[in-house]
C-alpha cells in the first residue's frame, strides 16, 4: 500500500469538499441562520486545514498505482468525506449526536436517504441544501468528478481507470472514450443538463425555487432526502408526476444518453438492460395498482401513486407521496423485490442492478443447457456480444457477498429488537441505497430509534451498497495493508 | 428423452411405494380403523395397477440414460410418489382436500413437516405411521433404494451415478465406492443402524414403541413430523436431549460416518465442513441462550431449549419443544439464518448446505485476492484438494436459482395478504425443508390456512429444496422435452 498516495488522493477530494461547502454557508448567512453559517465556516476551515496538511506531507508521491490501491482509495476517501462532511450537522447542533450526524452524511453522500431527523422541517435553509447536494455529488461519484477536473496527463491511466470502477456501479463498467478524463467530462455535463431540465419541469409547475434545485438533487443522485415533512405528498400531481419520470431517467444508463447524443438510437432501443427495466417498471404498476385501487378514489390517483413508488423505490430514490407501509402485503413484497433489483448498471441509482440480474437468470440458464448437452460449448451473450466469464464470475461473487452481508447485517441489528420486518427492510434499503423500509422504518418514520451500533452497521452498509461492496472487503482484508 | 424408460423407472418406483404403504395398513387394521385400513387397501391397489400398466407397456426400453433423463426421472417420479403416496390420507378423508393431502405427502417424502393438519393426535395410528415413514424414505431417497435393490449389472452406471447425484444433497457427491449399488447399499445401513440406535435411546427414556418409531422416523429424515400436537414439548428432558443429539448426527455427510466405519478416524477429524457445522451450532446455541435466558427457570433450561431448537432448524428436522416464535427477534433472526444454510451435504438434511456456505466463502475470497494480486493463479481448495471449477460454477449457480426462487415465492405467496414475516418463514421453511416458521406459521400453528395456490407454490418449493433445485428446473426448461 502507497500511504503518500492515498493521502495526496484524500486530500484533493477533501479539497473539493471544501469547496462544495461554500455555497451552503452563502445560503445559511443569507437566510440569517448565523450558527449554522459559522458551522459551516468551521468545517470549512477544518477541511481545508487538514487537507492542506496531508497535501504538504504527501505531494511528492508516486502517481502509478494497481488496481488494490485504488479501490482502498475508494473506501478511504469516501469515509473521509463523510466524517467532514457531517460537521456542519455536528456543529450547528441540528444534528447534536456525532454518530447521527455520520449516519446522515453517509446516507447523502451514498444517495440512500434514511435519515435520523424526525422533523426535517426544522432544519435550516443551509443545512438542508448542505444535505440535498451530498446525493447530487454522491450520485455521480466525487472522484469521478475529480477525475474530469484532473489534468489531461493520463499516464496513471491504469489506476484512473479504476478508479472510475471502483466508483461507476455495474458489473462492466468502461470507458465511453478511450480518454477517462474525457469519460467523466460527458458523464458530468449529461448529468448537469439533465438536473437542470428536472428544475426547470419543477419550477413550471410552480415549486419554489429553493424545493425544486434540492427535489432535483435528490432526484438525480437517486437520493430521496427532501426538504419537507411528507417527502412529496404535499405537492401537486404534476410535480410528483414530474418526479416520477426524471427518477426513472436517473435509473437508466448514461450510457444510453451518450449513444442518443450520437444519434445511435437503434442500439439504445435495443439495450437488453433498458429493456428488462422498463419492462420490470411496468409490470411492477401493473401489479400494484390492482392490489392497491380500493384504497384510493381513482384510478388516476392509483396509478400516480403506484408509478412514482415504484420509480422511486427500483431508482433506489426514496421519495414517497403515500404511506406504502399500509399497502397491502402483495405490494409490500414487490417492492422489497424492487428494492434488491435497483437500477440500471451505469446510473445514479444503487441496489444490485438490473444488468447483474439478467446476467444471472443467463448463467443459470447456460447451467441448465449444460446438464441438458454437456458437450455443447455455451458462451452468455449481452446484447449480442459474448460475456467475458470474469464478468460473470465476478457477478456470482457479487451476489455471494450481497447475500452474506444482508444476513449478518440484519443479525447485528437485530439486537435492538426490532421486528424482523423492520429490520429486514432497513438493511435492504441501507444497502440498497434507498432510504425508507417498512414497519419502524417506514415511510412515515426515520432512522432514529436504532442503537448507536446499528447505526455504524447501517453506515457500512450503505458505503458498502454504494461502492458495490468490494472496495469495502478490500479495505477490511489483511491482504492489501501488506507492503508487498 | 425417452419416455419408455422413463415409464418403466417410475413403475419400479411405484411398486416399493406400494410394498412400504402394507405396514401402514397393518397397523390401521390392528387398531381398528377400518377406514383408513380400506383407504390404504384402496392406495395399494391403484398404485399397483397403474404401476403394472406402466411396466407392461415400457419394459422394453433400453438401459442407457444420460444426465437429462436421470434429472427429469427423479423430478417426475418425486411427484407421481407424492400423487399415490396421498391417497391414503384423502380416501381416509382424515385429510378430506385433495390439494392438503398433497401438500402433507410433499411435506413428508421431502422432509419438511409442514403440516395442514390442525390437531395431528386426531389422525389414525396408520395414517400416522405412514406420515412419518414418508420423512424416512424420503430422507435417504427413494431412488437411493431403488439403487440398493438393483441387479449388479453397472451398465448403466453412467445414468445410476446420475440418479445418485440428483437425488443426494450436497454441491459435489460422489460414490463411496467404485460400484454405484454398493454405495446405496453402504448408506441405506448406516441409515437403518442409526435409526434403530435412535429408537433403542428413546425406549430406553420410556417412551412408547409406536411414538419412538415415528419420532425416529421424523429425526433420522430430518423431518419433523410428530405424533403429538405440541412436537417434543411434553416429552421428557432426557428424551429431548436424545433427540437433539440424533437431529445433529443425522445433519452430518454419512460419508463422515463411513470414515469412521473404515477407521480413517483422522479425516473425520479434519473435515472441514463438519468443523464449520459443528462451530455453527455451538455459537448459535451460545448466543442463544444468552438470549433468551431470561425466559426460563435454569439454564440448564435454557440450554436445553436453545440446543434442541438449534439442532433442529439447522438440521431442517422442525421438532419443537417451546414456542421460539416468543424469543426475541435477535434469536429469531438467528434461527432464520440457520434455515437458510442448513445440515451438511450428503446427510438427510435440507437447506443450501454447509458445504456450499463453505465454498462461496472460499470462492469470495479468491476473488478478493485476485482483485489484490490480479497475476497470481489462484485455486479453491477444500480439505486441502483443489475444487473443480465446475463445481464452484455450479454453486454460483445455485445461490442465484435458490435466490430467484425464494423471492419469486414470497411474491406469489404474499397473495393472502399474511405478514410478510409469516410468508418469508412459509417460503424459508418449506424450500429448506424444515417445517415450522414464524407468527402465522410459526411452532404453534400449521399450514392449513394458506389458499390451495399458495399450497401449490409451496409443495413445489419443498420438491425443489428437496432435489436441489436443477431437477426441478431441468423439468420446467423446454428443452428437456425435445426428442434431440
Amino acid at each position: 500500500m502507497n500511504y503518500k498516495m492515498m493521502g495526496r488522493f484524500i486530500a484533493q477530494t477533501m479539497f473539493i469538499e471544501a469547496i462544495f461547502m461554500i455555497p451552503a454557508g452563502i445560503i445559511s448567512l443569507f437566510c440569517g441562520d448565523i450558527s449554522a453559517a459559522y458551522s459551516f465556516l468551521a468545517a470549512i476551515a477544518a477541511t481545508v486545514l487538514i487537507a492542506g496538511l496531508l497535501w504538504l506531507l504527501c505531494r511528492r508521491a508516486p502517481r502509478a498505482m494497481g488496481a488494490k490501491d485504488g479501490l482502498v482509495c475508494v473506501a478511504v476517501s469516501w469515509i473521509v468525506l463523510s466524517l467532514f462532511g457531517c460537521l456542519p450537522f455536528y456543529l450547528s447542533r441540528e444534528i447534536p449526536n456525532f454518530v447521527d450526524a455520520f449516519f446522515e452524511t453517509v446516507s447523502g453522500f451514498t444517495t440512500t436517504g434514511a435519515s435520523v431527523v424526525a422533523n426535517v422541517e426544522a432544519l435550516s435553509k443551509g443545512i438542508l441544501y448542505w444535505r440535498s447536494f451530498s446525493h447530487w455529488l454522491g450520485g455521480m461519484g466525487v472522484l469521478v468528478f475529480l477525475l474530469a477536473l484532473s489534468s489531461g496527463d493520463e499516464r496513471g491511466s491504469g489506476f484512473t481507470l479504476h478508479l472510475l470502477r471502483a466508483e461507476s456501479p455495474g458489473p462492466n463498467v468502461d470507458k465511453l472514450v478511450p480518454k477517462i478524463r474525457k469519460t467523466a467530462v460527458i458523464l458530468y455535463s449529461i448529468y448537469i443538463a439533465l438536473t437542470l431540465l428536472n428544475i426547470l419541469f419543477l419550477l413550471v409547475g410552480n415549486m419554489p425555487l429553493f424545493d425544486a434545485v434540492c427535489t432535483a438533487f435528490g432526484t438525480a443522485g437517486t437520493g430521496g432526502f427532501g426538504v419537507k415533512a411528507d417527502s412529496l405528498a404535499g405537492y401537486s400531481p404534476y410535480l410528483q408526476n414530474v418526479t416520477t419520470v426524471f427518477m426513472l431517467l436517473f435509473g437508466i444508463n448514461f450510457s444510453c444518453y451518450y449513444l442518443i447524443l450520437l444519434r445511435q438510437l437503434r442500439s439504445v432501443w435495443k439495450d437488453e438492460e433498458l429493456r428488462l427495466y422498463l419492462a420490470i417498471v411496468l409490470i411492477s404498476i401493473v401489479a400494484i395498482a390492482v392490489n392497491i385501487h380500493s384504497l384510493y378514489e381513482t384510478w388516476t390517483e392509483t396509478l400516480r401513486h403506484a408509478a412514482f413508488q415504484v420509480g422511486s423505490i427500483i431508482t433506489t430514490t426514496g421519495f414517497t407521496t403515500t404511506d406504502f407501509d399500509q399497502w397491502p402485503h402483495f405490494s409490500k413484497t414487490i417492492l422489497l423485490g424492487l428494492m434488491m433489483i435497483g437500477a440500471c448498471a451505469g446510473s445514479t441509482g444503487g441496489g444490485f442492478k438490473v444488468a447483474r440480474v439478467l446476467l444471472l437468470f443467463k448463467s443459470l440458464r447456460r447451467n441448465i443447457r449444460r446438464v441438458i448437452r454437456p458437450n455443447r460449448v455455451q458462451a452468455v451473450r449481452s446484447n449480442g456480444k459474448i460475456v467475458d466469464e470474469r464478468v460473470l464470475d465476478n457477478t456470482n461473487a457479487y451476489l455471494a457477498a450481497y447475500i452474506i452481508l444482508t444476513v449478518i447485517s440484519i443479525v447485528l441489528i437485530s439486537l435492538d429488537n426490532f421486528s424482523f420486518t423492520t429490520n429486514l427492510s432497513a438493511v435492504f434499503a441501507c444497502f440498497n441505497n434507498i432510504g425508507p423500509g417498512l414497519e419502524a422504518v417506514g415511510p412515515t418514520c426515520h432512522f432514529g430509534n436504532f442503537s448507536p451500533f446499528s447505526k455504524i452497521i447501517l453506515s457500512i452498509d450503505m458505503l458498502a451498497g454504494r461502492l458495490e461492496i468490494f472496495p469495502i472487503l478490500v479495505l477490511l482484508s489483511r491482504s492489501a495493508w501488506r507492503r508487498k
